[in-house]
C-alpha cells in the first residue's frame, strides 16, 4: 500500500548510517513496508565512519511519519538526525533576502554607490529631506512591525517566534504588489516605548504596517503613531480584516437585495478586529450594529473598564438591545464573527431574518461549522482557504500600501479603506456573483490593480496624497 | 569640440518642450554647440501641450553642465525639469530591495509560507528559540544601524540623509559576502535610548553593524550592546578601519624589515577610528605608540575630561613624550593619520626614522599630499581609491560578518579581528608584495574567503562560536 504523491504529505528524513552496518536497501525496504513512498535519496556527506543521507518520502500523515522514524531507529547503526516536512523545508534560512539593484563591478561603480560619490546624495537629502523619496528606498519600503504579543491564534509568543509570520507578510507584499517590506520584531511591550521606538526608526520607511499586536495596546500605539508620523500607519489585523469583510458584505447584500442602511448586524468578539470591522461597517452606512462579547451585547447604559468598549457602546446598538448572542441575533440580517470556535448555534442562525448572511471568521475553526450552517444561510463566508468565500486580508494590504506609496499618502484614511473594499468587491462581476462567489481569490491579479487605483483616487479626493498627480501616474 | 564618452561625466537633462515652439533639432544643436556629446534622446511622455524628453549628454564637468542648462533655459518653450548625473541616477528609488526566496503561486504555497502552515514554525521557535537560526532570516541577516551623527566627512546630517550610505553598505555586504544587511536609521541621539532601541529590535538579526555614530557616544553604545546582546556587535568605523590598517601595516613592515614590537608609531586623530586603530596595533604587538590630537601628544601625566582619552593615555606613550605632532614624530617609524587634511608636513616626514611608513587616511583629502610625501617615504597608503595602497574597510566588514554568522559567533573579539587583518595581508603573496602593493583590491575575491575562514578559526579557538564545528563547514 504505497501513498500516491498527490494527496499525501512530504517528509524528509535525514539519517546517519554507520559504515558496514544496515545497508541502504534494507532502510528503503523498511520505509516501503510501512507504506511510505520513497521519492528520492541523496547523499549529504560521507567519511570513513559512514554516510549522511536525506530520504524524501511521501507519507499519509504525522502518525505515519512517526511510525517510519520508530522503525528506522531500531535498525543497527542508523540514527535519525532530523525529520522535516515541506513547511519546515520552505522556511530553512528564512523566506526573504536583500537584493542589490545595481552590481558593483569596479572602482568606478563603487565610488558611485558608496564613498565618495554617495556623499553628494546624502548632502542633497540633508538639504531637502523630501528627496529621500527619490534617492533612497523610502519610496517603496515599509516596516512590518510587531511585538509578537498576538500572533495568529497563538497569542503572546514573543518577537523572535513571530518572525516567520512577518517574513511571510513581507513575501506577500513583494509578490502581490512589489512593495519592499522588512520585518521589525520588537522585544518590548510598553506602548510608550513601542511608539518611541517605531517613531525613531520611521524616517527611512515610507509606511508602517503594524501586525499581531495585542488589544487594547494596539489601539493606542496605532492612534499615536498616526498622529505623530507623516507616513501611513496601518494595523492590518484591524483594518485589513475590516476592508476584506466589507468587500464581501457589499457583494453578499447584492445577492440578498438588502441595503446597508437597513440591515441589522451582530458583530461577535469586540477585540481589535471586531472594533475595526464595526467602525468600517458604520462608515459604509450600517445603522443598526450590535457588538457582543463574553458578557453579552454592549450598550450605552452599561459601564465598561475598557475605554474602547465605552466608546464602542456609544456609537452602536441604537435600540439598546441587551442579552447574550442568542438573544440579540434574533432577526439580524448579518452575523460577523471574529471571536472563537463554534460559538454560533444552528438555532441562532434559524432565528435570524430572511436570507441570513453569516461571516464566521474565527481561525482556524469558525464560529459555526459551515456544514451545519449551510442549510439555513443565504451566504456563508469564513477565514478558511479550503471553503468558498474566504475573507482574507491578503486581498487588502498589498494593494492599499501600493496605492498609498504611489501617491505618497500621509495616511490611510477611512475614505481610502472604503475605496479599497469597493474595489475588491468590484472584481467580482454581476455575471460571476453568486452565493458561493462573493469575494475574489487572492491570486486574482485584478485585485491589487483595482485596489491601488481606488486608494490613490480616494487619497487625492481627501487631500492626503503628497505627490503631484502627474507623477503618481494612474493605472 | 565634442567630449569623448570615456573620460567625461554623464548627465541626464529632463526637459519639457511646448508643442510648436523650439524644435528638438535646435535643442540638440545648442547642446552640441557648447561641446556636449549627446548619447541619447528619449520621449518620457507626450500630450497635446507638448513633450517631456530625457537627453543624455557627456559633459566635461559640472560647470559645463551648468552652461548647457543655462543655454537650454533661454530657448522658447523649453523648461528644464531636472538635471541628473550618473551618481544620482544610480540612486533613483534606492539601491536595495527585498526579494522573496520562494514564489507563492497557489493556495497550497500560501498555506505553507503564511497561515495556517506558518503557525507550526512559530510554535517550534517559541518552544526552542535557537531554531530561529534555521527557520528565519536571522542566520544570514544583520542590521546596519546609524543615527546619522557622523556620516562620512559630512558630520551630523541626520538619519534620513544617512540612508544612501547605509544602503550602499547593505549592497556591499550582499555583493561581497552574501550577507543580508538592512539599514536601520534611528532618529534619536541619547545613548541610553539608542541602546534600548537596538536591543529591542535585535532578536530578529544575527548581528549588528554600527555605522557613522559620533564619538564618544559610539564607544558607550557599542560597549553596552556587546555586553548585553548575544550576537556580534561591530562598529565598522572603529574596527573595520583598524583591521584594514593593520593588514596594510603587516605587509609594510615586511618591506622595511621592521618588527611590530620595535617600531615607534604616531597616531594622529584620537577619535573613534584613532582609538580603535591604536588598540588594534597594541594587540598586534606594538609597544611604543603615541597618540596626538589638537593639543599634542596624549600622555598619562595629563588630565582629560574625556574618559576615553584618559584610558588611552594610560595604555600608550610609554616614554611620556610630549609636544605637538612635529615634535613627537621625530624618529617615528610609522605615521597613522585618521584626522584632517594636510596636517602632516614634509619636514615632519623627513624627521622620521629610516624607511618611513605613512598611512594618511583622512578622507577625501589625506593628511599629506601623496605627491609631496612620496620622495621621502618608503611606503605610503591613503584612504583614496585613485592611488596605490587604499586602506578601505570594505576589505574587512563583509568577510568578518560572513565568518561570524557562519559559525554563529556570539561576538567579534580581538582574536577574530587580528585573524581578519592577517588574512587580508596574506592575500598579497611575497612575490607580489611591493611598496605600491601592500594591500589587496576590494575586488580580489580571495579576500572575503580568507577573512571568513580565519575569523571562523579564531572564533572556535576563543570559544565564541556557537555552532557545532561540523555544521559550520569550513571553506
Amino acid at each position: 500500500m504505497s501513498v500516491s504523491s498527490g494527496a499525501s504529505t512530504y517528509m524528509l528524513f535525514r539519517i546517519q548510517k554507520e559504515k558496514g552496518r544496515t545497508p541502504l536497501s534494507d532502510i528503503a525496504a523498511i520505509i516501503e513496508k510501512t507504506g511510505g513512498d520513497i521519492v528520492g535519496i541523496d547523499v549529504i556527506s560521507s567519511d570513513h565512519t559512514g554516510t549522511i543521507h536525506d530520504i524524501a518520502v511521501n507519507v499519509f500523515d504525522q502518525a505515519h511519519s512517526q511510525l517510519i522514524s520508530e522503525s528506522l531507529q531500531k535498525l543497527d547503526g542508523v540514527k535519525i538526525i532530523h525529520v522535516s516536512d515541506r513547511t519546515f523545508l520552505a522556511h530553512l534560512g528564512g523566506k526573504i533576502e536583500i537584493a542589490s539593484k545595481i552590481s558593483v563591478k569596479n572602482r568606478d561603480d563603487l565610488s558611485r554607490v558608496y564613498t565618495p560619490g554617495v556623499a553628494g546624495i546624502c548632502t542633497a537629502i540633508a538639504e531637502q529631506p523630501s528627496k529621500a523619496y527619490s534617492l533612497t528606498i523610502k519610496r517603496n519600503t515599509i516596516a512590518v512591525v510587531t511585538d509578537g504579543t498576538a500572533v495568529l491564534g497563538l497569542g503572546d509568543i514573543g518577537p523572535l517566534a513571530a518572525m516567520p509570520v512577518m517574513e511571510g507578510k513581507a513575501m506577500l507584499f513583494k509578490q502581490f504588489a512589489d512593495v519592499d517590506a522588512f520585518p521589525i520584531c520588537l522585544d518590548m511591550k510598553d506602548p510608550d516605548e513601542m511608539v518611541r521606538t517605531i517613531k525613531a526608526l520611521a524616517p527611512a520607511f515610507g509606511g508602517i504596517n503594524l501586525e499581531d499586536i495585542s488589544a487594547p495596546r494596539c489601539f493606542e500605539i496605532e492612534e499615536r503613531l498616526k498622529r505623530e508620523l507623516d507616513i501611513p500607519v496601518f494595523h492590518d489585523d484591524q483594518h485589513g480584516t475590516a476592508v476584506a469583510l466589507l468587500a464581501g458584505l457589499l457583494n453578499a447584500l447584492k445577492i440578498t437585495g438588502k441595503q446597508m442602511s437597513e440591515i441589522k448586524v451582530v458583530v461577535n468578539g469586540i477585540g481589535a478586529a471586531g472594533i475595526a470591522c464595526s467602525k468600517m461597517l458604520l462608515s459604509a452606512g450600517v445603522k443598526n450594529l450590535i457588538g457582543v462579547d463574553r458578557n453579552g451585547a454592549l450598550h450605552r447604559n452599561a459601564h465598561y473598564d475598557n475605554p474602547y468598549w465605552t466608546e464602542f457602546a456609544q456609537i452602536t446598538n441604537p435600540n439598546v438591545e441587551t442579552g447574550n448572542l442568542s438573544e440579540v441575533i434574533k432577526n439580524a440580517d448579518v452575523f460577523i464573527g471574529v471571536s472563537a470556535p463554534n460559538i454560533l448555534k444552528v438555532d441562532d442562525v434559524r432565528s435570524m431574518a430572511k436570507d441570513p448572511i453569516v461571516f464566521a471568521m474565527a481561525n482556524p475553526i469558525p464560529e459555526i461549522d459551515p456544514e451545519l450552517a449551510k442549510p439555513y444561510v443565504k451566504v456563508l463566508a469564513t477565514g478558511r482557504s479550503d471553503g468558498h468565500n474566504q475573507i482574507n486580508n491578503v486581498l487588502c494590504f498589498p494593494g492599499i500600501f501600493r496605492g498609498a506609496l504611489d501617491c505618497r499618502a500621509s495616511e490611510i484614511n477611512e475614505a481610502m479603506k472604503l475605496a479599497a473594499a469597493q474595489a475588491i468587491a468590484s472584481v467580482v462581476t454581476d455575471d460571476e456573483l453568486s452565493e458561493t462567489y462573493i469575494i475574489p481569490s487572492v491570486f486574482n491579479q485584478e485585485v491589487v490593480k483595482k485596489v491601488r487605483d481606488a486608494v490613490i483616487e480616494a487619497a487625492y479626493r481627501t487631500g492626503v496624497a503628497q505627490k503631484s498627480m502627474r507623477d503618481a501616474s494612474y493605472g
